[in-house]
Formats: C-alpha cells, sequence, structure tokens
C-alpha cells in the first residue's frame, strides 16, 4: 500500500515489519553464541535497548535495490549489536540508571560488568563482520565503529568548552550517530551491488539523516517530557554538552545573559533550564535548530533521487517525514 | 649467538629488539590515524601500559619460518593494541590508579573517557585487522578479541563464587590471557603460510604459555612485592578473584579453616592474606600451582617440536625456560 506508507508520518516500520523479526531473531542467536556464563547479560541489553533503526535502514536500502537477502540483515545485526554496545557504555559515563523505561546494566550490575558486556558485544559484532565474503564490507564495518569511538570521546572531552563551534559539533554528531547510519545505508548499498557514485549517494543520506537525528535528540533533551521520553532528560546541560540549540543561545543571549551563562559553563556547574529560558531567545534557539535539521532533510531527499521507484524508496522518503514531524514537534 | 640465547633464561627481547621497533613506531603511527582531539589521551596510553609481549611472540614465530616482514609486525601492533584496550578497562574495573608506576588512564582522566579510550582502542584495532587481504586472518583476530571480552565477564561474574571448580579457572584464564597469546602465535604461523596441523601446535604454545603467564602473574598477586613488581598486589583477594593458588588453598584446607574462609568469601569480604598464611597449606598451595605451570611448560615444549632450528625456535624455547625461572622465584 504504497500510498498509505508515502502520505504517512509514521517511521515505516509496516514495511520492514517481517525482516525486522527476522534480525531480531539472529539478534537472539547471537546471544546464545556467546559462554552461557555471558549470555543473560547480553540477552538483557538485547531486549532492552536499540529501536533497530539501523537495521531497519539496511533492510530499506536493500530493498530498494531488489535485494532484501540474508546479507542486509547480517549487516543490520552487526550494527544494531555496535550500537547496543555505545548505549551500555554511555549510559555508564552518564551515570543513566534507565533507559526504555527498565533500569539500565549498570544500575543492575555495576559499571565493571558493564564495561565488559559493552565490548563483549562490539566484539562480537566485529567478529560477525569478518564473516562478509568481502573485506570491503568488514572493513567499512570497522571503520564506522572506529568513528562512533572517536565521535563519543571528543564529545566527553569538549564538555563545558565554551570554544566548541557548530563546526565542532557538528562533526561529532556525525561521527557518534551519522557514522553508524551512514554505514547501514551505504553499506546495504554496496551489498546491493549499487555503483561507487549511488553508494556515496546513499551513505551521505544515513550520515545526514543520522545527523538529524541526533539534533531532534538533543531538541528533546530541552524540551521533551520524561513521561512521553521514557529516559531522564535535561542531562545534556548538567552534563555541559554543548548542543545545536544551546549553541545557537550562546550566539543570540545578551551579552550580560552570555556572560552569565558562561560563567556557569567555566565553573562547570550545571546549566539551570531556568536560566536558559529567562534569555529572550530560548524558543528561538530551538527554532534554529530545528530550521537547520529541516533543511538538512531536504538534501536528505536529494541524496535518494535516482533510486528505483518502489515501496522501498517511499519508505527511505517516508522517514525523512517522519523525522521532519517529530522536529515540527520540538517548536514551541 | 644463538648459544648465549638458549643457555640465558631472560626473555629473548635481544633477537625481536630490531622488529619491536618498528612495532613501536607503527604504534606511534596508529596514534596519529585517531582524531587529533583524542591522540593525546591515545598516546598516553600507548606510552604507558603493554610490555609488547605479543608483538614479540608474533614476531618470533615469523622468524622460526624465515618470514619477518610487514604483516607480522602489523599483527603485533593490532593484538598489543587490543591488549592495551582491555589493560585500560580493566584499571576500571579494578579501580587501579597506577600501572607500571605511572597514573592509569582512569585515574588521570576519569572512568568515562577511559570507557570510551578503551572502545577507540578496541575498534581501531579491529579496523586495522580488516587491512590483511587474507578474511580468515581478520576473522581469527575477531574471534580471539571476543573471547578475551568474554573471559573478563566470566571472570568479574564469578568473583567470591564458591563453586568456581579449577576446570573453571582454566577455562576464564584460556580466555582472558590464553587467547591473546594463541593468536600470536597461532595467526603468525598462518601469515607464514604454515600448514594447517604446524598453525594449530603454534596455536596451542601460545595458548599454553598465555595460561601459564597468568598463573604467574596469579601467585605474583599473592607473594610479591609492589616495589618489585610495579602494580598494586593483593588485589585478587579483595577482589574475590579466586585464583588458582587461592583454588589449591581451599582445597587442602582444614574443615575450621575452610568454613572461616568461605564465610569471607560469602559475605564477599576482602580476603585477608593473614588468614591464608596461617593455613598449613598456603605454602604448599603456592607449590602446586607453580608445578602446575611448570608442567604446562613443558607441553609448550612439545608444541614446538618440528619447527625450523634457528635463533627465533630456540627463542621460543627460551621463553618457556624464562617463564620458568620466574616462577620458580615464587616458591617460597
Amino acid at each position: 500500500m504504497p500510498t498509505t506508507l508515502t502520505t504517512s508520518d509514521r517511521f515505516p516500520f509496516d514495511l520492514v515489519r517481517p525482516h525486522l523479526d527476522k534480525v531480531e531473531t539472529s539478534i537472539r542467536e547471537q546471544v546464545r553464541a556467546f559462554d552461557p556464563a555471558v549470555e543473560p547479560y547480553v540477552s538483557y541489553v538485547c531486549n532492552t535497548s536499540g529501536k533497530r533503526i539501523r537495521p531497519a535502514l539496511s533492510i530499506l536500502v536493500g530493498g530498494a535495490f531488489g535485494n532484501l537477502g540474508e546479507e542486509q540483515r547480517k549487516l543490520g545485526v552487526i550494527l544494531e549489536l555496535i550500537h547496543m554496545a555505545t548505549l551500555v557504555h554511555d549510559d555508564i559515563i552518564d551515570g543513566a540508571v534507565t533507559r526504555r523505561m527498565v533500569p539500565t546494566a549498570n544500575a543492575k550490575w555495576g559499571n565493571g560488568l558493564s564495561v565488559l558486556l559493552g565490548d563483549a558485544l562490539f566484539s562480537h559484532a566485529l567478529a560477525l563482520a569478518t564473516e562478509f565474503d568481502d573485506i570491503t564490507i568488514c572493513r567499512k564495518v570497522g571503520r564506522a565503529s572506529r568513528e562512533v569511538c572517536e565521535g563519543e570521546i571528543v564529545q566527553t572531552q569538549r564538555r563545558f568548552d565554551l570554544s566548541l563551534t557548530k563546526a565542532d559539533y557538528f562533526r561529532i554528531i556525525e561521527m557518534k550517530t551519522g557514522a553508524l547510519f551512514a554505514a547501514a545505508t551505504g553499506i546495504a548499498a554496496a551489498l546491493s551491488d549499487a555503483d561507487e557514485a549511488t553508494e556515496q549517494r546513499l551513505f551521505n543520506y544515513g550520515l545526514r539523516l543520522g545527523t538529524v537525528y541526533q539534533i531532534y535528540d538533543d531538541c528533546l533533551d530541552l524540551v521533551g517530557t520524561e513521561d512521553a521520553v521514557g529516559k531522564t532528560l535535561r542531562t545534556d546541560l548538567e552534563k555541559g554538552k554543548l548542543t545545536l540549540p544551546i549553541l545557537n543561545l550562546l550566539e543570540s543571549a545578551s551579552e550580560a545573559q552570555r556572560t552569565k551563562l558562561n560563567k556557569r559553563i567555566i565553573e562547570q556547574e550545571p546549566l539551570d533550564l531556568s536560566v536558559l529560558v529567562g534569555i529572550a531567545e530560548y524558543e528561538g534557539a530551538i527554532e534554529s535548530a530545528v530550521d537547520t535539521a529541516c533543511r538538512m532533510l531536504d538534501d536528505c531527499r536529494e541524496d535518494l533521487s535516482g533510486l528505483p521507484d518502489n515501496d522501498f524508496t517511499a519508505a527511505l522518503h517516508q522517514i525523512t517525514r517522519f523525522l521532519g514531524s517529530l522536529l515540527e514537534k520540538c517548536r514551541r
């Protein structure tokens, strides 16, 4: 039902559901590949984290090329395992106690075991990647996972750093979030024997989509409600993460306001939301971040030009509208 | 000077030094591959951790087959990066503040950044492994790194667990320490086009050698002096790690002593060394662990039978004697 899909603003899960079910089965099979003593921990993380967005993207790109086989799903499994590993480690770093309404691994078993659990997921994912016959696929997975780790480090290192530019911010979120989205779409294209230019366009689509998704997440941290989002919010401010809306705010604040903000940042004090909403341009700062993200979604749609005209390509377009509608909800 | 080498009980660093220098240069080059913001952290870890035993083993095995090229060194670099990643994460888990007389990464920059730093080293190593033309090499590296992570988890999970058998202990140390030693010697043999049976024998050599090395480390934790070893000791007892000498001790303790020990273990109280040395068989427990390890070294030497007769093969033998002499020093 392409008409329903193209007019809907929801994530096109219906189209990928049967394939995602197989991904889920495969993730469960992977769990059994671990030492029996390790299995329950891995199983818990697999059941409680990750929204399977990356596997969905691999599947949709494969579908667009009429190539919906085992390899696309395997790529999805690998990228989801890497993503889950980063979530486990992020939760340690952020001291998060719940994710998607359930206790995090660190809350349940402590930081030590969670460090190792993330490592095991990570190494298993990369061991799985070596099962592709084509080593260039494995190479691309390896590079993407390195980018994610580096992005996380740079972000952690530059907390409370007033010299952070917007270019720095974009570089960080491209690495930490864009890289795995880009791997999902770019490698899926490579697995479908797309020519180099097409692979690059799909890589760009994923990179931009991941970047927009992160901007949305950063806006949500400021304007969302915990009940609706299902995780602790306002943590970016507390942790001194200078996200796009905050950077916009610093730009547009009056001299007195900026001094006040800078002081808190330099002293590494949690940024209080009440300080921010007091700034005349607070809403403008969110608006501007949403505008930036929406413009990137236009570029995403451009990246899809030339793909075969089918339900899967339509669904890749639909995702950009889905994200667009989420972003619109962040405006006051 | 093969005579000097075969009669010496030292680690045969002289023979591998020029090659290890190249490994060192290559590790430094890898550091530059990271984002400039990440580089200083990686550089610190590369300069302060890892004894380059794994690269030395790869080089010696390559040398034994007359194959001392770029690939052997690259394998060494990859395995050392994985090893360094595990050290960074171990130090977080153990709350260690110094390693090799200098502050650990977690002591310098906190647990959060150290989690990510370990991840970055790890992912870089695996990305490097994908550069081998032969995907089976990459596959073996992936598997070894997964084993290491799983070994660490099982060890962490079974602290203070009185049902731990010696078979469990051996399985854990084979995974956490043996796997990377086995990868160093086994994969180096594969890179030298050794036949399958020879590769397997060299894999076994590494696996046993790593296991013996871990038994030595476990004895040292009980009998070493911190000045001589350069790291915090008696941590196994505090952390409830039931190592081979402790398992021997539990076996040979009187009923009253065992009850006392078990009580402390069940209550997860740090095991006090004074409780242990009070047990009549304390020295016997160390002796017995040393005996076990020495028998494994005999098997290691068996594994080397059939290798070409040259200085490198002699050095592989010498390492078993070197470890043997270290073990002897643990006897009272």
